[in-house]
């Protein structure tokens, strides 16, 4: 099993503080030592940091807990190899283009029995059963609203309407625990576990589980930034996550979850 | 305008001597200073490094310097805007995925009036002419022969037949000096400028133009190793590389140049 972390803001953010603690889990504090990759959107575009070295110990992580890159969309992702070998091409996050827009998913879980019809239009480089579902994902998506230009993409509420279904049906096959974005909105499917917490004004501080690390946000914020945070189990212990109820789709959008199994949320 | 940098190697190799020189060119020898990138790939995967800062100051590029990473293929860029902001969304190289395959794609020069119709299939994200002609490039492939699965994807000459009179067919709107890798062969085709050197056994030992460093190939290597570089202008003062015919593309594979302007070179 693996483990994954994303972040969505309302304004630029950077992800060292919870990254310090997750990338941790990758060898330290835990044992998904088989590789690791991290996303940050910029617009549309998406760049893709992976190692196939643990995370605690990856040179390339170490470049990231030192340079501080500001993002409204991260996702990370640490591996604990189940199916598909220890090796690059099979480190999430997976990266693709649909509709103009680099797509970035993780998955933690495994899928039984889970040979998924692909049309060749997308095709996984590697051979996890995780990047044959993105490539289902994606397949669908432009199945369902065909080829769209980046002025008249699928609203957020038509594209969530064709992942949640696709998401249970993958579920039928195991765990899907996945994180997946656009550069436009965070979603996220829990079958087993995912958990979040929304940091806002007035921020307070914060400690991490996985080492002896906190931080004040309200010395590092502005009163205006909105800030949530997904993992699979939480990484502070001090502050109050919500666990993701098993079978839900969460969309997240400028620092807050808008959308829950296709209902809008109210904005805070 | 940009400058490129490709490897072609026979066996898994790191790129660290030429980049020391090349990355200088960002922002230090040269004014090339609006963001760079460099793509490695493993197996049919790629992972592709990018920052909008100046190569010769980039933290990102300060890992790739101390971190040797190991590949057949790699594709490296640095850019001087010229169509398109500096930003990361327009920094090359480009990704895509086609027949199960990362695509790796970094252009030199301006293309005036280049607005191809693109189906859609493949849209860029940034908005730089560099990433239309690639985007071109994957389509008419993808066109020409369909939706391939791995184990029944055209052939290299098959691929260059299409790839050569497009290339051709891109430059009449003005510079097209590219260099594009789907971790099986590396396509350079040059415009105006690039220059190559394969290095062999016996090796020997190189001088770089850019800064007061030096190696010693026969230290590094087994007689069995050989590797090709391919820049815009030659990264050695003490070695003689062959420039490019105005017009032409040649394909590496292997560390050496396997077919020029579609003619089958000899093996070495």
């Amino acid at each position: 099993m693996c483990q994954l972390l994303g972040m969505n803001c309302n304004t630029p953010t950077d992800i060292q503080f919870s990254f310090e603690g997750f990338a941790r889990r990758g060898g330290l504090t835990d044992e998904h030592a088989d590789g690791w990759g991290i996303a940050f959107f910029e617009d549309s575009a998406a760049r893709c940091f992976i190692d196939n070295t643990p995370a605690s110990a990856s040179p390339v992580a170490e470049l990231i807990r030192s340079y501080p890159i500001r993002s409204k969309h991260v996702i990370s992702h640490i591996r604990k190899a189940t199916v598909g070998a220890v090796k690059l091409p099979n480190c999430h996050p997976f990266v693709r283009e649909l509709w103009g827009q680099a797509w970035v998913f993780a998955h933690n879980g495994d899928l039984k029995d889970f040979q998924p019809e692909l049309s060749g239009d997308y095709l996984p480089i590697g051979d996890t059963d995780s990047e044959h579902a993105f490539c289902l994902i994606l397949q669908t998506l432009k199945s369902s609203f065909g080829l769209r230009r980046p002025d008249n993409r699928p609203s957020l509420q038509d594209i969530e309407s064709v992942i949640r279904p696709l998401c249970a049906q993958i579920a039928q096959h195991g765990t899907f625990n996945m994180l997946m974005s656009n550069g436009e909105a965070l979603f996220a499917h829990c079958s087993t576990r995912l958990e979040y917490i929304v940091r806002a004004y007035p921020f307070k501080q914060a400690h991490l589980i996985d080492c002896d690390l906190k931080v004040d946000f309200g010395q590092v914020t502005t009163p205006n930034d909105r800030v949530a945070v997904i993992a699979t189990t939480a990484l502070t212990d001090d502050e109050t996550w919500t666990p993701f109820a098993p079978g839900s789709l969460l969309v997240f959008q400028d620092g807050q979850p808008v959308l829950a199994d296709g209902t809008p949320l109210p904005n805070n």
